[in-house]
């Protein structure tokens, strides 16, 4: 095992690099001056450039393939060297040149996007775009073997094991799904929405007590406010959450912590001395984005879960609101332009449009200049909506400046993943919705945590999910969610 | 060129490496959560090692060699080749055995110091502090050229230029003088001290209020709150500050709060874009030091200031205070025990007595063992009272256990170039004190600017401060201050 201790010790060292990054990165959006911004881009390009250099020295090659070669590996060394052996492929196969050439053009971007969606206008950012989806193409030609669609490359980093060839059918099925819904509902009364000024002192106690409630370990972490929600985690014992608060929007608020607590929950509960060993991490992001899911949808939109809401939020904000209105005002559902606003059931349409999207950008079948205009037309025709505005439509996410090309999938995966999740445990746990009304939210997580947080990454998630909670078709399992909770409070069924 | 621009470019990696090891260090004090002090340490760990690494790589040398071989270089570049090749010699000789021996034993004695402290009896921390010793007397013997003390290799590291023949006859000159002044003051009325509960909030605002009119650029920096107060600098554009609010004591909280805007005032003048070329950084400790007591004792203590600062505690907290009780409480002397809770004389007595025993440990004079009587005995010498208590002498202080032995010496240092700062700006400037009533303080920082914050490191601070004020006699100064103020708030002259 002496080749294994030489990996793992590179590995811990790796990981080290990885917490330093994201506390550059987490300092950056929470807590850096505005003149600190390019130290900090040089700092993060250094250490981005570190753990490249680090991870791919031919000496880690050579210890992967002895321990490839090696009789009797047993499963968690075998995941490892696995999960391993794909970093380091994906970035020999990167030069180094263009990892830093790639970290300055997103650099450029985020400066270029934020001013163009100040603007409203695309054409400031069309620039910095093509330059970021230039390198991202040349990225996938040196990644790209001769048989995957080259979207597939993208994919791999954020979700391994997901391709388009698996990705077209469900994401199809599902937007017809939804399609067929939102018709269903079209001219039906909304529920009324919860409006009025809530005090962000008294916000920030109600969503701290929440975040223990549910089970976020707050000497692991902590709860921070930055302009958009994140939770990031710098090395064992140290993953904190990042929400918004609103004065105008007490839900919002809300369902961006509760979705935060949900990844951190599961960080948290990754084995800790798993980490820096190649298997300590996520199973996908996907995955990922199903533990966010499954807490801010499944049980934080749930009737039961607004039984135990209301009293608190009456507690901390002094505002009288019934389990009846908070949960009506959670599952208003609406064709809209803006993602992050979107409600459970159109906020997978959004994605879809991003997707597809994605795919046309990086087979060269659009140009970034087509872009503006390709963005209105699919929104329209997924959505239903088209945008009167770029800040509206193609300028609203952070991601494609950020280089994130193949994340957008995740969220949906996530979506169709704990919608699965949610219906098993509902079918295996009766008592289910009476513990969440009660508050008792240590049963759930503790369902969670050995079907998924301890497995790290022993399987990708495709096969974890599986080994978890078996054969499920998902895109059934998120349809009749999504019936039976929209569905039924808008009072129309199939 | 070619050698200067790549020993710049390694020397702006080294400074990208130094600022994400300040944000470690920042966070870990500011932010982070308990769980998360392993994964730090080997963060900052990691960080340290690959920093002393690329300093230390032969090629360093070569292009040092080169340089100091090259004619006609400008005082830019000589300052730069003489600031490297001081900490270039420094950490190629010391072997990295003993860099991670001493890394060791300091984290050993700070665990073994807090508990030793808690329980109140050295016997604990006698071990661990032995260690810490032996292993400072081998670097200084690995350091120190024949013709220097000892100890003047330690104070090299933090104060450039600063020697034990230069140090002995002025701190003792300044115990005398400072002896004289308490021995006038003895058995004088004290003014009354400011007691009472501070609305914690609304000094937080008062605080922020207060770095700003002084100077401090909050789009480069930000204030928040640590258990013990400090600057640091992540890069160029961002120099924080923490300070630590008290219900019960707003004048510490301020002394605090302006001491590090004065060290913050500092970095934030040192021109941008030196900062990685090796001069561009502090002239020294005592002269960063200087900046700090400056403005928290030269100016922050006087009245005119307190003219300022009353109406402004009255908007805040709603406190009535005369400017005269504001001055009478923040100038109270008085031979203690604590050198961070002494006043502005006394203070330099805590120093001499660390200075004194420090010499006597480095060269063998003095052991371990005898050292929490030789601090009774040395306290009761030069400051008047004997400590009843370990916990409230020897053990007071964390910089022994952190290995910063020969750095207290420049807080002395600091307030002796105050001083003489002080008196010159004064000599200079009659309307100075009219101005700093009326919260002008604009035209002092602008002459601090220009005589030391602009000059970065192109000369030592002995140099520098004779540059910037002629041919001063600090002690004179320091202590003609002292008998102006104190004595004369106590009604004695000389």
């Amino acid at each position: 095992m002496k080749t294994w201790e030489a990996l793992n010790d590179r590995l811990r060292e790796l990981d080290a690099l990885q917490g330093m990054r994201a506390l550059l990165e987490w300092d950056r959006q929470v807590k850096m001056p505005p003149q600190g911004a390019g130290a900090r881009a040089s700092q993060a390009e250094l250490i981005s450039g570190l753990a490249h250099q680090r991870l791919t020295e031919p000496v880690v090659g050579e210890w992967l393939s002895a321990l490839e070669a090696s009789d009797g590996l047993e499963q968690f060394h075998r995941a490892a060297v696995r999960n391993v052996r794909r970093s380091y492929d994906r970035a020999v196969k990167l030069p180094e040149s263009l990892v830093r050439a790639t970290s300055r053009a997103e650099a450029a971007g985020f400066t270029a996007w934020v001013q163009a969606k100040q603007a409203d206008d695309f054409v400031g950012f069309a620039g910095p775009l093509t330059e970021i989806v230039a390198l991202k193409r040349e990225a996938v030609a040196l990644l790209r073997t001769d048989e995957a669609h080259p979207y597939d490359v993208l994919l791999d980093q954020f979700d391994p094991g997901a391709t388009v060839a698996m990705l077209d059918p469900m994401f199809d099925r599902l937007a017809s799904g939804i399609g067929e819904l939102l018709d269903a509902l079209d001219g039906r009364p909304h529920p009324a929405a919860l409006s009025g000024t809530f005090d962000v002192a008294a916000q920030q106690a109600l969503h701290n007590e929440l975040v223990a409630s549910l089970g976020y370990d707050l000497t692991a972490g902590r709860l921070d406010e930055a302009e958009h929600p994140f939770t990031i985690t710098f090395g064992p014992g140290d993953t904190r959450i990042t929400t918004h608060y609103y004065a105008d929007d007490l839900i919002k608020g809300l369902g961006g912590t509760v979705h935060e607590t949900g990844h951190a929950l599961y960080e948290q509960g990754i084995p800790r001395d798993w980490r820096g060993t190649g298997v300590g991490s996520a199973a996908g992001m996907g995955l990922h984005e199903s533990q966010s899911r499954f807490w801010e949808n499944f049980i934080g939109r749930s009737l039961p879960f607004c039984r135990y809401l209301a009293p608190r939020i009456q507690e901390h904000l002094g505002l009288s609101v019934t389990p009846e209105q908070l949960y009506g005002a959670q599952n208003r559902v609406a064709r809209s332009l803006i993602r992050i606003a979107a409600d459970e059931a159109t906020y997978n349409l959004h994605i879809i449009v991003r997707y597809r999207l994605e795919c046309a950008l990086l087979t060269d079948q659009l140009q970034v200049q087509d872009l503006e205009e390709a963005w209105a037309d699919t929104y329209l025709d997924v959505v239903g909506v088209r945008p009167p505005s770029a800040a509206d439509g193609v300028l609203q996410d952070v991601h494609w400046c950020s280089g994130a090309f193949g994340y957008f999938p995740s969220y949906t995966i996530g979506n169709l993943y704990a919608a699965s999740l949610g219906a098993a445990l509902e079918a295996e746990r009766p008592q289910l919705w009476s513990e969440i009304e009660a508050g008792d939210f240590a049963p759930t997580l503790a369902w969670l945590r050995e079907r998924i947080h301890t497995k790290g990454h022993l399987e990708d998630a495709p096969v974890l999910i599986h080994q978890a909670i078996g054969e499920r078709d998902h895109v059934a399992d998120l349809l009749d969610h999504l019936w039976g909770r929209q569905g039924a409070l808008y009072g129309v069924s199939r």
